[in-house]
């Protein structure tokens, strides 16, 4: 099966330095795949040249004038780059020449762009951020949103229970994944007013059969796996997210001073440096990198703006991956069944995309 | 200086098998300290004549005939066990027989406890739990609140900014802690209303001369110790806290994991244990067990409630330099300065303590 992806080449820190070598490295080991690259058409082709792909079978280019920056406002990407390499790559994925989009850019503006390009699906709200976190289990924690909606409602909540739980099971393989409520204790009495009501929708679609909630979760089960899926508010998700980012980052510091602190600790690491490599694997963020913009009517995948070009090769994979197990058509199906069309969704169907992030 | 505290005994997962040594310990290496250690006094004695502190010329033992489990519910720690160890420790404060109290109950029970017995201070409308991160300047972050506060108006955030800055101040000996406010981004226009309502009567407080703000943080500089303190409600720092631990003690597992794998690994770790020890130590969450319970009428510390002696005793130390430092007396004088009586605080006053947690 072909699957065709579109690539804004010119978002992240890096632009095509990246996004181009993991481009090519990509298709080397996905022969379905076709790619087509977007950005300042001399650019990708110098760059393409210089790797010596310019002729790929697999790879079109698609020139696009204008570069949304990793500190442009939402309104600028919105409004003035109209030929952002940003708003190109989604305009392919709406236009159905390609099944899912790849973008490194400003996630604010990534997200506006497609609210306004490929507007919200049927039934949902507010689109939301997933990314996937590492655990205990040696599996994947699938965690959402993460920054697109700091002020949330219960029915936005359930409504990212239902996408979370959609993404898992198709990405993953899973019938029932277990969806966790991100909460400050296990107890029901515990949480805000926001949170308990999600509880009790929750409930109500378990004992229903349509969702297997497991009940709340607190910090720790993220990384413990104790549910397949955590859901949570983006304003929570987005500070844990980066709490954790952070943290990792300081422990992996500590690591590399502790060992190359002197000529014994040095000999020490070189005997174990089997170890060594597989601490370093186990929490490489690279292998983590793409996170969906999920409930929008097309796939959109953000990787991170520091990606290098190993990490921006994962990303590109898990919107392939996302494209091969049909996630956009398992999403309309089940929230087709779950979900009502409310009021709020359709005047927002209509209405100028929000700027929440 | 003479400084007397009150010891729960009996809360925590272990009781008095952990208090006590940990008290002794601790009397051991601050010859200034008197101990009050509460709780059914038959065990404790027990308990000291085992560890030949029975003599001990700086212990009282205070007889309490009930105990605060970890399961109970907030009413029957409130109005059930009225002669619990929990109490009676927290009473001795108010009664100024002790200048701070130490507990491993529940925290839950303890703040209303607390706040039951002492009342909270003048200006403040609600108490907050404020503890220690490590960070990469190799110093503390103070972050708060924890968790007694689900859901914040942003004075009461600009309240528990007022307080970590004071608690730091006095702790650390710094005059102008930096103070940053917990956010999705560092600029502005992030976050959610009640985030940028509190940024407003921060910066006003900086204008001032009275506060050192320095604008919103994110998630990552927790661990960077990009600011002295961090403000965010209960759920966010509940759930980042809980977080942060559940990934350290996946990291730790995974390191003890890959270092005992084979004999190679096992040989490289023994080489290196001068690092190993180290990385260990730096992620101890030992080192920064006791976190304060702060806005009361006195001084109120909660250790965690798995903590081991070792960490216990730091729980004990850290209130120990609270009195020492005067911290009470700071933040009166802080709060005066800076807090109007708003009609919810004096409201709060006379009613029943919430049950927030």
């Amino acid at each position: 099966m072909i699957i065709t992806l579109s690539i804004d080449c010119m978002g992240g820190d890096h632009g095509s330095a990246v996004t181009i070598p993991a481009a090519i490295s990509f298709l080397k080991h996905e022969p379905e795949a076709f790619l087509i690259l977007v950005g300042l058409e001399d650019e990708l082709s110098a760059e393409l040249k210089r790797l010596k792909a310019d002729t790929h079978p697999r790879i079109t280019v698609q020139h696009a004038s204008e570069v949304v920056t990793m500190d442009d406002p939402i309104e600028v990407a919105l409004r003035r780059k109209k030929d952002s390499s940003m708003r190109v790559a989604v305009e392919l994925v709406k236009d159905g020449k390609a099944k899912a989009c790849v973008s490194a850019g400003n996630t604010g503006a990534l997200m506006a762009v497609s609210r306004y390009v490929l507007k919200t699906m049927q039934g949902v709200d507010r689109p939301a951020i997933c990314s996937i976190m590492p655990n205990q289990k040696n599996g994947p924690t699938y965690m959402l949103d993460l920054g697109a909606n700091v002020d949330c409602e219960p029915h936005h909540l359930h409504q990212f229970a239902v996408m979370g739980s959609v993404l898992f099971s198709a990405m993953e393989g899973t019938a029932r994944p277990t969806i966790g409520l991100l909460n400050v204790g296990t107890e029901e009495i515990k949480g805000n007013e926001v949170v308990k009501a999600t509880a009790r929708l929750l409930q109500q679609d378990h004992a229903r059969g349509l969702l297997n909630f497991y009940g709340n979760v607190e910090g720790n089960d993220i990384f413990k796996g104790t549910t397949d899926v955590v859901v949570c508010d983006g304003f929570v998700g987005n500070v844990t997210l980066k709490a954790s980012e952070g943290l990792g980052r300081f422990m992996k510091d500590v690591l590399n001073t502790e060992f190359r602190r002197n000529p014994l600790t040095m000999l020490g690491a070189l005997i174990a440096r089997g170890a060594m490599r597989r601490i370093k694997d186990r929490f490489n963020p690279s292998r983590y990198n793409g996170a969906s913009l999920l409930g929008l009517r097309g796939l959109v995948f953000k990787s991170h703006g520091g990606a290098d070009s190993y990490s921006f090769e994962w990303a590109i994979k898990r919107a392939f991956d996302a494209a091969k197990y049909n996630v956009q058509e398992q999403l309309s199906t089940m929230i087709g069944e779950l979900m009502p069309c409310t009021p709020e969704r359709a005047a927002a169907d209509t209405a100028t995309p929000g700027s929440t992030i």
